[in-house]
């Protein structure tokens, strides 16, 4: 029992930052608390002026790691088994790309009173849409004169992404650029701020958020050549030399815990800080990725993480979102897809539609659970918010075909569901297609632990088992195993990420086995939509048969047994 | 004031027969009586084990030619002008096709104790499907050995019709099939229930019915050819010796009213009886259409009649239901298009889906009036109950596409309207590509009158101003109208189908001219609706640009100024 240790992992989400204490021998929380942001909407700073603006205010994530961290150690410490001279070491995933300006001191800009009530100061929040304009510039230049910086990251830079959020505030808030000593994505901010770095320039990069976001890549030594940010604006290539030259893989420390953090919290300073990183990927990590393992974090959009040997030279999977070495785990390549729309298509359903709440989502699921596939007759495309993966288009509406005079709410519901299904076969069979091993699938994420037939259906639809991660907080529990990870390096002990996962990380009991019939129908059904899908997606070479597509799907619902023609 | 005269106009609809005494001169309604079918559920005999089953008791008709005329004079009995003496003919229009078995006095066999409680007995209501498996047959027997009998009905028998029933009849109910002196249409058999005719060959056959539902043409001498029938079942074959050799348009009489009945309603006997017609084809009547005039009574589903000169050699015109010489009016092609769901495509949407009633229709009317055409982003195909015009295939089903995580039940529920208009449009551009001329369109029926919202989306679309007729029950007054053109071609005078039109019908005041700037939208919009149209239709050269479909949308949707992407 002496030999016990514990780390702390932190997850920052949209709406607040949790903690948990871990134990690492068993992955047992000993303790966890929840801190909601204080400021604007649920932590979300809006401007009814501008509906694309998504921001937060920095204080709320240093009040809210000071909380939540405090409390979750009051609540371990409730557990005699636990010490806290026997935690060594605190990770921490966020949202991103969340970039905030910071001084040279590393503090953000917003804590300035002059910055304070300043939106273009505070946190870029990942779902802040204002740059769309610098991200379709970002591009097109990209595509002109840097096709390479593309090619890491699905093709089309997005207004989601650090350099669109950077550059548009050079254009609409130059005084705020122009006060910025350097920006930090949130996932590098709270590690640097545990450690208590007080030099911008000594903030330590994660490679998560430089090459997926930030246009990173050893292959062209570091981030985006000057001359091609000059092309944007002169001064961003100046910015280039006050942000870093290098990223690093989770592993590493990205610092040790600061005096006064360690009086605050009542740790021993000098611990080690993991690396940071963003929820998916951690969350992928205390879901126990592995070479051959997707995960899929599932909620109202779905992202699918998956791992690929390094040393393996791997060509671009197209259509995949990013695809950077070491972005989840070192040596391996990081492998991102994603699906834009999934619970969001079911609430739009359940809630934009039908006009319903939490209810009529477990009615409509108990109303299309005994339903056989294809018996509705319905097909859909899952694009009401466009194709992340694989066709990297936003450009891309819903698509429902198939209904009757009878057609009823449950059955859509069902389709939509199976869409979503059918869009995640087309990830997985993309990433097989390029070389990924899919051997396994777990999930996580809300939808995955309370919605059995959204999972019975993905399973018959894959034609794989849908395992369940084993907790419900695997971004903040992957945190705690990075910490882990990280604290057994310094030690020389402790070291390798699959013992750690195998220790900390579980798999629920249940399990979503494919049913051969139902697979077998959905295989038809696939082929449907594939058509459709690679019809209106604008793949090369499409050959539909349309006019077969509807008499298709009435002969598969017939063969159900429930036509009603 | 002496020269006053009178007609009786009777409307023998699903679920209720109505009678109407109407004014010659100015087509003025003195008095109406409608009749409610007492028997099954609203007039309609079901049977729980045999969904597609829709029957009516004989009796009903009969109780309600009593009742409905008898109050309707009772009722016209208040106006002082009105006296029974100068009643001078009878017409009526019914459901079709609607045939019933009788026995050789022409008396329904379902008055008959012994076969009162048979199914298979009583009238076989228009929407019965039960012999979905014998028009099948009959079209398969048809394009293989007869196909000229398929050419004025739209190239596909179906199983609402005459033959289908009847042969349904003769396979699960011999035994009445046997009993059955003859067979006769709804709409032969009230002229001739008027007329006291006591033996079936002597009932007048309207061409209308036989025409559009029996495969009869005076190009092949009639009814279909025994040797046809035959190969169907040497029964039908020895039915053909006993039902008729001629049928007749409208403008002669197809009797006279009996004593008894006279004796009945206090009228003079032997006033005309009018030929029978479906209420479709009166409705039309009644709604003043001449060559030129488009008449579309707007329903659940929708009918389309128009007429072109019979002395005008007319080509086929493809996927048109129904061309028969005379149907409508006597020298003139009676030509007849329709949708298969139209109301019930609404119905569907609010009743259905949305699970709401009359409020939620004008909800969702005064929600999607202000959208502009475009706006939403959407475009169904309105085929949720197959495509009557101009695609005749039933194994067709519907489409919506363009549904973002905004798209509104509003937005929806105008798509759908938008949907039917397209649908329309396309049986006016294939009329008037076939040499049919369509430069006035009236329109009838409850959404007609009530719904404003359609009525502009239809003018905007179809590109003309939609008229409505005055009267709201355009086919009781169309018998009313017939009736008088019968009696004044007896009496040697009034027999001008126009001029009694003119005097008798009216169009309301109230007309929707199309929006040019409306109308210009939707020309780009139909031209998407056409590509799905043919693409999903299998119209043989169809070569949509599917990869564009989605993005034209969008930027309609933008260029509309509310772009929400």
């Amino acid at each position: 029992m002496s030999q016990r240790a514990f780390t702390i992992g932190l997850d920052y989400g949209t709406n607040s930052v949790r903690a948990v204490v871990v134990d690492t021998a068993d992955g047992r929380v000993l303790g966890t608390h929840v801190f909601e942001y204080p400021s604007g909407d649920r932590g979300v700073l809006l401007d009814p002026a501008q509906p694309h603006l998504a921001r937060q205010h920095p204080a709320d994530y240093i009040d809210g790691l000071r909380v939540a961290v405090g409390e979750a150690l009051n609540d371990a410490g409730r557990d005699p088994s636990f010490a806290r001279d026997r935690v060594i070491g605190i990770g921490a995933d966020t949202t991103g790309s969340t970039p905030l300006p910071v001084d040279a001191r590393a503090r953000p800009l917003a804590l300035d009173p002059r910055w304070q009530h300043n939106l273009a100061a505070q946190a870029w929040l990942w779902k802040d849409h204002t740059a769309a304009g610098e991200a379709v510039a970002i591009t097109e230049a990209a595509r002109a004169h840097a096709p390479e910086l593309l090619s890491p990251i699905g093709g089309t830079y997005s207004s989601e992404w650090w350099w669109s959020k950077i550059w548009r505030c050079l254009k609409v808030a130059p005084d705020v650029f122009d006060a910025a000593a350097s920006w930090v994505e949130l996932a590098d901010f709270i590690p640097a701020l545990l450690s208590g770095v007080t030099d911008s320039r000594a903030i330590v990069r994660c490679v998560c958020a430089a090459g997926h976001k930030a246009m990173y890549s050893k292959a062209w030594g570091g981030l985006p050549p000057k001359a091609f940010l000059a092309r944007l604006d002169p001064k961003l290539a100046g910015l280039r030399d006050r942000l870093y030259d290098e990223a690093h893989p989770p592993g590493r420390p990205a610092g040790t815990l600061s005096e006064a953090w360690a009086q605050t919290f009542g740790l021993r300073a000098g611990i080690p800080i993991a690396m940071g990183a963003f929820d998916a990927h951690y969350g992928a990590v205390g879901s126990g990725i592995r070479a051959g393992t997707l995960v899929k974090i599932i909620g109202t959009s779905t992202c699918d993480c998956a791992i690929a040997p390094a040393a393996v030279s791997m060509a671009d999977v197209p259509g995949i979102c990013g695809i950077v070495n070491g972005s989840i785990l070192p040596d391996f390549y990081g492998i991102e897809a994603g699906q834009s729309a999934v619970g969001d298509l079911l609430n739009w359903w359940v809630e934009g539609v039908c006009k319903g709440g939490e209810a009529l989502h477990a009615e409509l699921s108990d109303a299309a659970a005994p339903l056989l596939p294809g018996e509705s007759g319905l097909i859909a495309l899952d694009w009401n918010n466009g194709n992340r993966t694989i066709l990297v288009d936003a450009r891309l509406t819903g698509l429902l075909l198939g209904q009757t005079l009878h057609t009823t709410r449950a059955e859509i519901y069902r389709a939509l569901i199976e869409a979503t299904a059918f869009g995640a076969r087309a990830i997985v069979e993309r990433l097989r297609e390029y070389g990924v091993s899919i051997e396994r699938v777990v999930c996580c994420g809300g939808i995955a632990e309370k919605n059995s037939l959204f999972m019975q259906i993905y399973a018959d639809v894959i034609g794989q088992p849908m395992l369940i991660a084993g907790s419900p907080q695997t971004p903040a529990l992957g945190s705690a195993v990075s910490a882990a990870v990280t604290a057994g390096a310094a030690a020389g002990g402790y070291n390798a990420w699959t013992d750690a996962q195998g220790r900390m990380t579980s798999l629920k009991k249940r399990r979503f086995d494919p049913d051969p019939a139902a697979s077998r129908t959905y295989d038809e059904l696939y082929a449907v939509y594939r058509e459709l899908h690679d019809a209106f997606g604008g793949v090369a070479g499409a050959r539909p048969d349309l006019a077969s597509v509807m008499k298709r799907l009435l002969a598969i619902k017939e063969r159900a047994g429930h036509a009603d023609a």
